[in-house]
C-alpha cells in the first residue's frame, strides 16, 4: 500500500477509489432529522429497567444522525458533524462519580423534581430545575445527584465530536487524583451569580487548573431567562428571521457560553412565523414550551416539548408557531467554531 | 518668541524657564485629599437657594484637587488628573434638559426619595435609588428627573478631564436636532437587565449612533450589588489588599464599565484592615456604608458616608474598618487608561 | 430505524453497535506516517503521461493517512484529521483556470524553473521559486502558471478537511461570474511586501469580497526566510524542543498565517537533536534541506528532501539532524484551531 | 480653603474662579504651530558650544506649543497636549549613558554620518541613518552613540506628556542596577528584522522585564520604507485625504508602533494636493523630503525638510506638494489613545 491518491479517477483505474470535488455550496453527509421525545424517553425508561444503579451515569440515549451513522462507526455517535446530544436520567437516590474531561458539555434540564436534583461543578452546587442550563466547561470537575422524590431527565449537549475528531480528548476521574471519589460542595448557584452577573470579582479568578477560556458562570436559571424572553416579547416580535432570541454569554468576555458552542434560546409569539434562513453553522434545537412546525428544505415537521431537531450546515429552514401560546425553543450550535475559523456565512431567504 | 526650549537650564539663563527631569517613581502636582460630605452638601444647599429652577442642571458642587487648581485654571475643575467628581441635587418637581456628550459619566446615588427620581438614558427610564449606579456613556442622550417628594443628591463621576485634555469633547442638546427638548421613555431598567445579565440579544444591538465601545447595560441596582457583596463576605475576608471587591463590567465584553473608567465597590468586614498598596491609577473613593480610616502616605483620615477621597498615582494607602459593621466604599479610577497604554503597575507593601 | 443509541452496550444487544468511551489522553484513528518523495514524484510523473493538458489542475498526488482511509471513503483524502497535503505539477506552458474556495490553501514550492512559474492571487503575480510560500486564503481568486522551461512541482497544503467536515465549503469559477476565465495581473510580490512588511497602508484594505480574517501578505519568499533562519542559527541552537523555529504570520494582526493553519519553518543545526515532545495539534512536516531522523512513538524514520511526515495529536516525537549541514523542515498544523477552541496542550518529555 | 467649586459662576461671586462649559466641538488651549528647522538647529548648535560633553544627552531643543506654555509651566515642555518633540545632537565621539523609562520614545534620524551613529536598544545595535526610525518602548534599556566623523541630529518623539500627566513615569539608570554604566551589544538591526518581518520566532519572546505591549521590532530602516512609498506611488495617488500613507506597525499584533503613539509616513506626488480633513487626534508632522504647503484652519505655512508642524485635535488641515518632486512627510500622533478610549472621530471636508 502506498497511501497515495489523486482526484482524477475517470481514466485511471488505479486511483479510482477516491474522488473529491469542491461543491458550490456546503454539502455534508449529515442530514436534517427530528427525534421525538416520546420515543427517546421510552428507550431511556427501558434502560432504567436493565441497567444497575452503579451504571447510572451511563444511562443515556443519544441522538444519532442517520447520515453520519455509517461514517463514524468506531468513533462516536454524532448528532451533527461537531456536536452530540442525548438525554440522561437519574433516579431518586442516584448519583454519578466526579470526573472531568476537556470536551465541553452542558445540561438543559427537561423534567425534574422541584427540589433535590443538582449538579456540582468545581465545588458549586447548582440546582437542576426544568429549563435550567448548567455548564461543565473544559476540565471542570463535575458530578450529578438526585436527592429528589422523582426521576430527573435532562438533555446533554457536548462538543465531544469536535474534541475527539481533532484529537483533544483528555479525561480524569476525581478518585484517581484524590482520596475521595466525590468533590466537596463549597459554593452555590447564588454565589456564582453574585460574582458574575453585571460584575466580576477583582480578588479571585478561575482556579489555575482551568483553561482561561472557561466560562466561570456555570449556571443560567430558567426563571431569569424566561422572564427576559417574556419581557422582550412584550415589546414586539423581534427579528423577522431570529424572533426574540437571547444568547447565553460568558460574562467575563461577552463571548458565547463555550469557545466551541453557542447556546441560545428563542421565543416565537403566538401564531408568528419566522422567515427562512441558511447558516453555515450546525445547529440543534430542543423545543421547551409550546408547539409548532419546523420546515427544513421543504419538509415539514410538527414538534412539541423536548423534541430534538438537527439542522446541518446551509440547510434552509424556518419555524412557525402554530398555537396562540408562546413557542420557546432552546438551541446549541458550532457557530463559534465557524466564526473563529472564518467560515461563518448566512443567507436570508424570503 | 521662538517657542523652543531645552532641559538644560543651569548654565544658560536663556532657557531657564523650563526644566523637566524624569523621576524614579510617579510624581504629580495632584495631591491626596479628602472632602467631607457634610461641608459639600451645605454648599449644595446654599446653591439651591440662590439658583433659579431653570438652572437646576448646573446645581452642583465639584471637588477640586488642591494641587491641580493652579495648573488648570481656565480648563476645568479636576479632582484628579483625569477625573472629575461632584455632587448634584434635583429638588422635587425639577428636571434637566436632554443632551449628550462624548465624555463618559455615571451617577452614584447618595440620597434620594424612595420613588420618583430617575434618569432617562437612550429612552430607558432608570430609577435613582440610594447606591444605584447609572451610566451615561459616550454620546448617549440623557436627562434627570425628580418626581418624588424630597430632594435627590447623587455623585457625578466623569472622564471629562481626559476628554477635554485630549481634545475629544463633542456636545449636543436634544432640542438642537429634534422638535422636542426631551427624549421619550420607551424602556425601563428591567428591560435592559433582561437583555444583558448573563445573556445578550441576537436580534438587536446598540443604536448605530453610539460608539461600539459603549456599555449597553446602563444600570446596576444597589440591591443586586449589595446582595453580592454581603454574600461574598460570608465566605471570607477576600483579598488582603483589595478586600471583597467587585468591578462593574460591560457585559458585552467583560471589560470595565467604560473604556476610560473602572467602577468598583468594596466591602471591608467589621474591624478588618487592608494592607497598604501603591497603584499607578488615579482613584477616587466614596464611602457609602459604615465608617473607617484611610491612611495615605502616613496621613490618617477618618471617613463616614459620602465622604470623597482622592488618591493620585502611586500614593501608598490602606483602609481600615473601625466599626463592627460592614464598611462599603465605592470607587472609580482611570485604570483602563493605564492598562490600554501599558502603564499599569502596582506594588504591594507590608 | 430510530437513530437512537446508548453508550452502554455490554448487556443490551439492541445498542451494541455503538460504543464510546472517553480516553485519558488523545487517541485517534489517524496514525503517524511518512511518505517518501521519490515514490510520490514517480506517481506524479505517471499522471503527467496519462492526463491531457486541459486537466493539468487535477494532476496531483495526495497523501492519504492509512488510519483515515477507511473512515472517510466518500468524503476526502485526509492526511491528518483536519488537513490535506499533496504535490502538484505544472508542465512548461500549462496553466490552471482562475477559481476560488472558502477552504484556505498554500503552496510550498519544491522544484521549479528559475523563472516563469508563478501563481496569481487576487491580481498579484507571485513567483514560485523553490522554498517560496504562497497563500490562497479563504475566497481569494487564484490560478497557477508555468511559463518556464521545466516542470514545476509544489506541495499543496489545505484545511479542506476541516472546511468540508464542518460544512463550510463554497466554490466558484472566475468564468462563472466574469466574461474571462482568467483574472488580470495588477500587482507583484514586491507590491504586497512593500505594503505589509513592518508597515500597513492606511489608504486601502482588503477588498470587501474577502473575509476580514484573510492574510493580505500572500507571499513569503524563501530568500528572506532562509536568511532569517541562518542568521539566528549563528546565535545558538535555539529552543531544546523547537530548535530555531519561525512562524509565518499574518502581519495585520500577528496571528498565524491562516485562522485554521499555522505555518512554521525550523532549522536544526548540524548534529543537533531536539528533545521529544507531545502536542495536541495535528502536524505535517516537509523536509526541505538536509537529512535527518524523525522518531515518532519509538519508531525511527530517516528522511530526506521533500519527504512528508504526518504526526497526529499527542504522538511523542523528536527530530535529529544526522549530518553536519543544516536540516531545514517546513511544517503546517491545526494549532490555531486548538488554541481558538481551548484544546491546545503540550507536554515536554526528556 | 474648601477646594469646592461650581460651574455656575455668573450670579455667585464665591465660585467665580472656575467656569467649565462643554463645547460643541473639540477645543483646546493648544494651537497649531510650525517650527522652522533652520532656527531650531541654530539653537542646537549654540548649545553644542556651551554644554560640556558629559552633558551630551541633555543637548536638545524642544518644540513648545505657544498655547500650552502657560498652562504647564512646572510640568513639561509640551508640543501638543499628549506629545513632546525635540531635536538632539551627538557630536563625533560622544555617547549617552544607558537608561530606561516607562515613557515610550522614538528617534527619527534627520542628519547623520553615513556610518558610526547608532542607538543600542535592549542589546541591539541599531544604525542611525537619515530617515531611520528607532523605537525605545516602555522600560527598554537604551543609549546613543556617535562614532562617526560628523555630528548626528535626530528628532525625538515621546509620549512623556501623557505618561507624566497620568502619573506613570518610572525611570532608571543602568548603572544603578548593574556594575557597568553601559549595556552590551549582543544583536543587530539585521537580527531583529530577521525575527519579526513576516515571521515571529516560536522559541523566544520579549524579555520578561518588558511590558507585553512593547513592540519588539525596534527598527524601521528608511531604505525599506522609502522603497515601499515610491513603489506604491507608481500605482496611483493614493487616498484623496491621506495620500500614499504607511503606518509603522508592531508586527506581533498589527497594532500601532506604540500603544500611545501612531507613527506614519506619507508621500504626496509632485503637484498633488490632499483634501482637507479634521481628526480628533493630536498630530505632529516632520517634513523629510521635498517641500510644500500646509493649510491649517485657513492659514498657510510653506514647509521644507525637517520643519515641524503641530496640529491639535479637530483643526482642519490639508497638504499640498508645490514641487514636481515627491513630498515625504513623517508624522506621529496619539490616535491609539483616542481609539482605545472611544474618542476617535474624523470629518472629511471638501
Ligand atoms: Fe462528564
Ligand atoms: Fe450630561
Ligand atoms: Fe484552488
Ligand atoms: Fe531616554
Amino acid at each position: 500500500k502506498e497511501y497515495l491518491t489523486t482526484f482524477f479517477a475517470a481514466t485511471h483505474p488505479k486511483y479510482s477509489t477516491s474522488v473529491f470535488r469542491f461543491t458550490k455550496e456546503p454539502t455534508h453527509v449529515a442530514v436534517p432529522y427530528v427525534w421525538k421525545y416520546k420515543l427517546a424517553k421510552e428507550r431511556l425508561l427501558e434502560l432504567a429497567e436493565i441497567l444497575p444503579p452503579e451504571e447510572a451515569e451511563r444511562r443515556n440515549i443519544n441522538f444519532v444522525n442517520p447520515g453520519l451513522k455509517q461514517y463514524f462507526p468506531a468513533i462516536a455517535a454524532a448528532t451533527l458533524p461537531t456536536l452530540r446530544g442525548g438525554i440522561q436520567m437519574l433516579k431518586p437516590g442516584e448519583r454519578a462519580y466526579t470526573h472531568r474531561h476537556t470536551a465541553n458539555a452542558f445540561r438543559f434540564v427537561l423534567e425534574s423534581p422541584s427540589e433535590g436534583a443538582y449538579t456540582i461543578v468545581e465545588g458549586h452546587k447548582l440546582p437542576m430545575r426544568p429549563g435550567d442550563v448548567i455548564l461543565t466547561p473544559n476540565w471542570t470537575w463535575h458530578d450529578h445527584h438526585n436527592e429528589g422524590s422523582s426521576y430527573a431527565i435532562w438533555f446533554d449537549g457536548l462538543d465531544v465530536i469536535t474534541a475527539y475528531w481533532l484529537g483533544g480528548v483528555f479525561y480524569q476521574d476525581f478518585g484517581d487524583v484524590n482520596v475521595d471519589k466525590y468533590q466537596k460542595i463549597e459554593n452555590t448557584n447564588e454565589d456564582v451569580m453574585a460574582k458574575y452577573l453585571g460584575v466580576k470579582p477583582t480578588f479571585e479568578t478561575l482556579p489555575s487548573h482551568l483553561p482561561s477560556s472557561d466560562n466561570p458562570l456555570f449556571y443560567y436559571p430558567y426563571s431569569l431567562i424566561r422572564n427576559s424572553l417574556v419581557r422582550l416579547a412584550g415589546k414586539g416580535k423581534g427579528d423577522p428571521y431570529y424572533g426574540i432570541e437571547l444568547e447565553y454569554i460568558n460574562p467575563t468576555n461577552g463571548s458565547p457560553a463555550f469557545p466551541t458552542m453557542s447556546l441560545k434560546i428563542r421565543l416565537i409569539r403566538g401564531k408568528d412565523e419566522l422567515k427562512p434562513i441558511r447558516r453555515t453553522e450546525n445547529r440543534i434545537f430542543i423545543v421547551f414550551e409550546g408547539s409548532g412546525t419546523f420546515e427544513i428544505e421543504g419538509q415539514k415537521y410538527v414538534v412539541e416539548p423536548y423534541d430534538v431537531i438537527a439542522i446541518p450546515s446551509w440547510k434552509k429552514y424556518s419555524i412557525r408557531n402554530d398555537s396562540n401560546e408562546n413557542l420557546i425553543v432552546f438551541s446549541y450550535s458550532d457557530e463559534p467554531v465557524f466564526k473563529a475559523l472564518g467560515f461563518m456565512r448566512e443567507k436570508k431567504e424570503e
